[in-house]
């Protein structure tokens, strides 16, 4: 863990230098000033909504280069017809403020013209480990992801960009993208922040009723179950998963999108436990859909 | 014309220093060394078969940018199943020749495992533009054309990219994902470098028979024909264009896979005159496919 207090009590930096940019233009003039000083640039992307998981991901982008960039940007195309764009929990002050005080050097907020101008009309796939779990329930959710990351990525060239494991498959298709294309810089990925009662911090956990709230770390509960029983009965997985998904609903969950023991590299479900395997799910809670994931460790 | 004499009568310029690499680590060494000095580089993507088309692209790229960099590269993924990638005219050590003569700075010859190193996943698709003309035709051509391009791009990162407007839509459609991706090079089009009976440099031409090719200028005078009789009928291009296709037929071309006046941005067919309108074609000469294409002037 990275942080261990909440934010709120983290130092105040707002004494510190800070700048929000909206437009490509802007974001070269201090982007390029800190490259020509021979300064190292961490990315941070986010879509606002701004918890302690994405500031877990502002520690690390700080321990590892001079200037941390955050991103605040609610890209359309990564989400469905039917997905909660219109809502998405982004409330623009409070995310500054909470940026600014985790002592972020720049916050690019472009307008939806500044990404998508006139005319756009390209996009990149990854095929294959784009279309397992959330790729298979989400159609073009990972295409809409990896262009709009190249997209901050090419705009920035940063020495690093910071994904946090909660989204592991995003985290993997961005990997990929970036190694296929040849892009410069560094993917790293920083494991998963989570409350004290063990729920993976997501801008989404905002949607849960306090009655909702209650069960939803159950989810994390039982796939770390899922994990230490696949390690005793390796050759079980069917049958560990399947009443995995049964706890789940008994649980109060509304539904159970998928509940997988896969490989972690290729995110293809596995039949027995293999050396780098992983634990994904997806479920519907209420108005939410929440996802997590834990590794299997031998 | 950027070049008036064909490519022997050149001066030598094989004293210069010339280099050859084949991985992207090399490259990087180079690019690395002419950018920490402040020296400005230039792009000629190629696929062999190195005539004065090529040529006239080197000398532009001189003109601009104080090094060049041409790449050799016959790119499997924008063949289709029926195309010519088996035969395509490619002689290394023919082309390796050319390019130091015009006095290339560096020539990148990867491998194709350096290029789609194994796992390899993600293709780039630039929508719209891509599906007229040549895309029609040729199914995933040109989002096997901007995958490449793109890799091609971010392992250099040259101030500067050129391509000839005998491949228009190809320019087009790099010029848009170039745009929309915020890559940050500079995408150039160089005008078709034609014979002196006209026919547009081409390395498929070495395709043609004797007979073939003393048919194959036909094309350019054919295209240039429409050009001005559009101009006196701007509202009749559909018969123009007919007109254009019976001719090519009785000349000696197999078929004509499509002849059309089209927007010169958006690549749409025009149903008459416009501020900025070209005529293009795609024809089939025995074993090869020509394509060529020319502006409409007012």
């Amino acid at each position: 863990m990275l942080f261990e207090t909440p934010s709120t009590d983290k130092p105040d930096l707002i004494g510190k230098p800070f700048k929000k940019v909206h437009t490509v233009l802007d974001l070269h003039v201090m982007v390029s000033r800190w490259k020509d000083s021979g300064e190292t640039i961490a990315l941070v992307p986010t879509m606002g909504g701004i918890h302690d998981g994405h500031l877990s991901l502002i520690a690390k982008a700080q321990s590892v280069c001079d200037r941390v960039i955050a991103s605040l940007f609610v890209n359309p195309t990564q989400f469905g017809e039917n997905d909660d764009f219109e809502t998405y929990p982004m409330n623009e002050k409070m995310d500054t403020k909470m940026l600014r005080g985790a002592g972020v050097d720049l916050l690019f907020l472009p307008s939806l013209d500044e990404i998508y101008p006139k005319g756009f009309s390209t996009s990149i796939t990854v095929s294959g480990i784009s279309n397992e779990l959330c790729g298979a329930h989400r159609p073009g959710h990972f295409s809409g992801v990896a262009t709009v990351v190249a997209k901050l990525l090419l705009q920035i060239l940063p020495d690093v960009a910071i994904f946090g494991e909660k989204d592991y498959q995003q985290l993997m298709v961005i990997r990929q993208m970036v190694r296929d294309l040849n892009i410069s810089s560094q993917i790293m990925g920083v494991p998963t922040k989570r409350e004290k009662d063990g729920l993976a911090f997501s801008s989404r956990n905002l949607y849960l009723t306090v009655k909702e709230r209650i069960i939803a770390p159950k989810l994390y509960r039982v796939l770390c179950t899922v994990a230490e029983v696949a390690l005793k009965q390796p050759t079980n997985l069917k049958k560990i998963c399947e009443k995995a998904k049964e706890d789940l609903t008994k649980t109060g969950f509304s539904s159970v999108e998928y509940l997988l023991v896969c490989d972690s590299e290729t995110l293809k479900p596995l039949e027995k436990i293999e050396a780098h395997a992983r634990v994904f799910s997806a479920v519907r809670l209420g108005k939410a859909r929440l996802i997590d994931n834990v590794p299997i460790c031998f």
